[in-house]
């Protein structure tokens, strides 16, 4: 058995994942966490939960900050210690963090960490502002850079470099939107075809509109617990074995590499090492597709292939459900859709549907180990969990 | 001696507070880091800081979220985990909180926490805009009521049941002004009169300009490890003894008093509890004086006095530099300023110096024991720490 256990992970929730109008983020926060109280009976919310950490990445959208505050209030869970985390996109791998931490600190046996979402409402124009918050202000905002481009810039380096090329970038979307078909809780739950992905139009090229990650409302949440005292709430806890977490230049322009991020094999090495598991040993991981190139990237970032062979990896099929190396099994953040403070905690719920069985029609035989893999911003922040069935 | 230490403060930093015209929230973190640094010789800064916790408000100021790496980059932490805490105003005490747990877990000896705001470039109007996203955006925000407002709710409520006057909140500005007078890193460095503030103008009656904290520039961060290796840093670590957060409902409409904040009660009740201390054995406190009112109420909610008498208290002189509970001798928010993010760290900055004999002129004779009480919002969000000299 690999990994001493950081936390186990007792319960999940995960709210549908889309376009959720008339709702509030605390309204969908509410929801995630409602199934996590009805997955596990024995668990009484009211006394039982001492502390939440929710990642939120943007006030903007809702004109809502003091999100912690907020979510423990709509969740039934006043008066406990709530905080929000922010590291952009990976806001709620910083909330999982922060609750391993104070589960492990001795001071709290039962916390729920998660994130949230609220985006749809708004116009394309304005998240592509909010979201740009993540990126430089001075050195990159401030030029009209936006997240397409900057991941545009990553994904022709990779071309240049080592031959990748707009079909092999087509070919995550094609699965992943496989994928999310299967998810009955995705965004959009449709297969699309690569002629269809390459032939979408272009938003920052080499990047189309099936390279692109969805504006997607969501929440999700966990409840972990101190490893001995899980049996109490579940028969099938989860153990934490790894997490990592690194950051690099806010900039892109100061990094020595485009086609690698090494906040996230910082984060990686972190991780693996805690848990005592190599890249190899994975049997299920949940990566940062935020766009195409991205998911090409963590392949290499996460060592399932060596750096430049990312394309034909995907091309060879072995990240498909069938494969070796199953990715993004929820559909990722290109099909299942990407709420960004609820995506770290939402690819956390994958791995546990899929460690504990219930991924139902894209259960990966025998997962016994998993990893999650969330990147804020261009590569600023990276967090890697691993996570292994008991 | 009191309560086991959770960790050691083993350095502080502090930036001037202040109108900082040209300079980036970036830059005024890197300040309060080069303090901390210069304070203790003996860290290495690249290798020995491992984690660094932000708390930031509003990443509407600077069109800039992403604030945990942002700052680390900037000052000089690349690659570490960095990651930002929000709870609105009370977001670097829980900061702070998030390091202790990470140092408590046992991953991490030295952790760098702090909190940084800017606020000045902005108009009144919009900064009151940004701050009032820490309320309730469709109960609270949609109805036009800002921050003033909602103090001026508790303030009315403590005359009406209380008699308190608004002589008493002036005295409140009087004392903090005298305080900051004498403070070189306070926004405004000025006496006040009683009959000056009590004839200024009025904003939210009985709230008048004295009776609010400042729009301020500012940043602030501790260095803390595990209280065993604490020595190796510094010859007078300071130990961090109590801790305690507890939130509220995020709308004041659902709260059962206007003249108590619940969660500041619960919080002071876990930090008192883990201190092993009593409110009678505070040396010096820092409290949380975002409106004048807001710091009758402390008095009361800390447990100085007895509820309702938090009036008589300020009129007697019991809190002042001179008094037997010295409150606030920093200039609180009121005069040393309120940069939001920064506030928490910057009143733990404040302890630390009074602790290690170092706050000059507004130094309290042989103090031992320090509490720092930080409010998010109008309280859906309260945090107390309690702190003891070697």
């Amino acid at each position: 058995m690999k990994g001493k256990p950081l936390v186990s992970i007792v319960s999940a929730g995960l709210s549908k994942f889309g376009k959720l109008e008339g709702l509030y983020g605390r309204e969908i926060f509410a929801e995630a966490v409602k199934e996590a109280f009805d997955r596990c009976p024995n668990l009484n919310p009211k006394d039982d939960i001492q502390a939440l950490f929710v990642g939120h990445m943007g006030e903007s959208y809702e004109h809502q900050g003091h999100t912690g505050a907020t979510m423990a209030d709509w969740a039934g869970l006043l008066h406990i210690p709530a905080t929000r985390t922010e590291t952009a996109c990976a806001s709620s791998a910083a909330a999982l963090r922060a609750g391993i931490f104070a589960v492990l600190s001795g001071l709290y046996d039962v916390v729920m960490v998660g994130g949230v979402e609220k985006m749809t409402h708004r116009t394309t124009a304005e998240v592509t502002e909010f979201l740009a918050m993540a990126s430089d202000f001075p050195f990159e905002q401030w030029h009209g850079i936006t997240f397409p481009g900057l991941y545009a810039l990553m994904a022709t380096a990779h071309m240049h470099e080592y031959g990748t090329t707009e079909e092999h970038l087509a070919m995550v979307a094609v699965k992943n939107h496989h994928n999310g078909f299967l998810n009955p809780k995705a965004h959009m739950q449709k297969e699309v075809t690569l002629e269809k992905a390459l032939s979408s139009r272009v938003v920052a090229w080499p990047l189309k509109l099936y390279d692109c990650s969805l504006i997607t409302d969501g929440a999700s949440c966990l409840i972990i617990t101190k490893p001995e005292i899980a049996r109490k709430y579940t028969d099938t806890p989860i153990q934490i074995i790894g997490s990592g977490q690194a950051s690099d230049s806010i900039g892109i322009y100061e990094r020595s590499s485009f086609t690698s991020l090494i906040a996230a094999k910082i984060a990686a090495k972190q991780a693996y090492e805690m848990a005592e598991v190599k890249p190899e040993d994975v049997d299920v991981a949940e990566v940062h597709d935020c766009f195409t190139i991205a998911e090409i990237i963590a392949y290499e970032d996460l060592g399932f292939c060596m750096p430049g062979e990312g394309g034909h990896f995907i091309e060879n099929g072995e990240t498909r459900l069938d494969g070796k190396h199953p990715v993004n099994t929820s559909g990722g953040l290109k099909s299942k859709g990407h709420p960004v403070g609820a995506t770290g905690t939402a690819q956390a719920y994958e791995i546990y549907l899929q460690l504990t069985g219930q991924a139902e029609k894209r259960q990966v035989k025998d997962a016994k180990i998993g990893l999650a893999h969330n990147v804020g911003g261009s590569g600023a922040t990276a967090a890697v969990h691993i996570f292994r069935s008991e």
